[in-house]
């Protein structure tokens, strides 16, 4: 590589690093969970940390792999059991640069539960349009599976789930974000959590006006020119309460 | 400017700067929402930050604004997209010195859903009064729009919906305050989130006595005069946790 | 006062503030609500901070009064609005050592709900026994009053209110808890506040049983002898998280 | 004892003083609640701190007790009233190690609810099976108890309410949960309390799809083997948050 290009990778995995500190610091990831950005010189590969609480990671932890999930090195730490939900969507959308997995807390209900969809309430919650899919591993991975996207073959069926959309949400289990930047899926995440806990708490007050899918449309292209405003914050947030100092 | 006049302005711009840290550190806005002040010297121009996280504010963040939302001084840093909100009101009621606009987690909801008014169950909520309005951008905007008050028309809309009362809610979006001085502004939009909070748990206990329109005014009256023993408490905790060092 | 009592008296009065910030950082009070202990030397006087947020208390800020709420040294600071809660249940109350008094988040729903009373679910709230009265302020001041406690005649309806139980509830307003001991009333005002939250979800899930009478009494005898664990846990983290030095 | 034995069992102290820290920083106790590990040397005895705030205990603090819940050394600090819990589930069940007892806010409604079970709606939480006893004191200490487990006979019911299982609720007090080793215990007495409080979230949006019998046995094998990536971070946050230094 490049003197450049092994800047740009430096620079791109110090990036991840703060993102998955703040995603700790938000609340969106505890000990499980994990984002992952695509290789800026190598878009046929990603980088995600080893298998790891996010809120712990540096720069030594982080490790590239192939779309099929496979360990650029051969002979590192284990990896995150989970990393072919990455390495799929990352095939099947070339438009999307970074993937956040959690089970934030907000989240998990809706993915359970019939009759209800995760919808915005709010213009901070634009991204998630009209409807948001669920992803039922039974139909995929019989009735006793440990629910865990844990070959290609699972990748590849959540991403068929994702479809073109910004959110999946997976049933029993959580969610999975994208975005065509690292901050942007980031913000996704923090965004999908607090829209998650609004609907929630507005469905118990009475019939909810959702955002019609101009305003979803709208309100995504606004926030979109905003996002560096909450990540700085964030970012000092996360550092202020460092974990890993 | 005499020493004096600018004396004042600096000592407005310390408090702003405070009321920016408070705000965060209560919960009331996040990366996002403003809270601005009217020029102690010339009371056609407000005092806000410039586009970034209140929580990170600094005096040197400061701008000063027309009543049409424009900057005193041109080439200056990127301004709030909603410093309408602020101007409109300012020409519309003489008597506002601050307003505060945030997407508070606990009164988003009422912005939401039909049938239910945000309402005072307590004494520290009196100012709410009997019912808040709520401002439906589309009667206005149109069913496709960001749900920002992003011109000097919208602000004038969301200013004739907010009338002469304090509080204002913005649906699908948070709300605005205001206040005679910056501290009640501060206070009120905390105690906006906190009775939301409270009126939506009583909620769902069971049928709920509001306070009487003589309640609500006789509390403000009352509190109005406790403002300080809050405010103190609030800067000292935004301190100890400070985002700015 | 001979050298002994007068120790005595600081030791109260540091206790007491240990007290004061120990109810901020458990989230019982905020910039409002407050806490006495009767004089140790004369028991027709109690000790009560100046009107200010109990988290910033400190011994030079603690005032005597008697039970009339006049403090027994004249042009001293402002003092609390509602200091007649106080005076009025210790003349009321001879056994009755510290009062409490708060606007706790769990606790103000029950004041306003009707069909809904304030019961233990739980061992931990033993004390609060088969039902918690409500104070109607209402039938002594009228339907505009800003309903504080604010004269001795007021302060003797809540009093009567209360009995000889160990927590009255406040419409519209919050509670005020008593105990035997300073450490005790503190121990009560806390799980007050936790076992409003407890019940608020329980009934959410399905009927509930509550404590019988016999298990409410036989809680609160061993819970009784328990106070110093907690005391000393609240008395560190506050310690920790300190907003006076 | 060898000097290989009396360095294990302080290894094991030291584990035993961070799972309390943990325990209190993860919410799940506060200044009640307890955990004990079965004794390293001697299966016939287990270890729990002297009677106190669980997140202030220290290696001085931990005393042996034998199955009965008699100290191992008379004579010594006062010890927990319920300490009969640990014994009697450790000479019940050989294959348990470790054991939480806790009031944790979440799961004590499930306790006191009819017509409600505590169950998994995530992969996290698979391992509560589909269905958690509830332990009725009432049965064994009649309708007038302090509800504590403050003898043999009662800890011998409630371990036979507990069973092969690994959480057992009990009614109007909290839970107890068992693990093969420190590390699960504690990981299961977190996800108890993060599950109960996804189910109550869950259930107010609809009708809820529990894991089935065969994804909670997988789920629970898979999570077997990331255990430490929880406490890792879990440790470092409690480190962070200090209450012992």
């Amino acid at each position: 590589m490049s003197d450049t290009a092994s800047g740009t990778v430096s620079s791109v995995i110090r990036e991840l690093v703060d993102a998955n500190h703040i995603l700790f610091d938000q609340g969106v990831v505890d000990g499980f969970g994990h984002v992952s950005v695509r290789h800026p010189v190598r878009p046929d590969r990603f980088l995600l940390a080893r298998s790891m609480a996010p809120g712990l990671v540096t720069a030594q932890d982080v490790l590239a792999f192939d779309l099929d999930g496979a360990p650029v090195e051969a002979g590192g730490p284990a990896a995150y059991l989970e990393r072919f939900i990455h390495g799929e969507i990352y095939r099947k959308r070339p438009d999307v640069v970074a993937v956040v997995h959690s089970h934030s807390p907000a989240v998990v209900p809706f993915s359970v539960v019939t009759g209800t969809k995760l919808q915005p309430i709010c213009h901070m919650c634009g991204f998630l349009g009209t409807a948001t899919p669920v992803f039922e591993i039974r139909d995929f991975a019989g009735p006793g599976s440990d629910l865990l996207i844990s070959d290609t073959r699972l990748g590849a069926a959540l991403a068929q789930s994702l479809g073109q959309g910004p959110v999946v949400l997976m049933r029993g289990h959580g969610s999975t974000v994208v975005g065509s930047t690292l901050r942007q899926a980031v913000f996704r995440a923090v965004y999908t959590e607090v829209g998650a806990r609004l609907q929630t708490e507005a469905m118990r007050l009475g019939p909810v006006t959702y955002l019609t899918e101009g305003e979803a449309i709208a309100t995504t292209n606004t926030n979109n020119t905003q996002i560096d405003r909450a990540w700085n914050l964030w970012l000092k947030a996360a550092q202020n309460r460092s974990m890993t100092s």
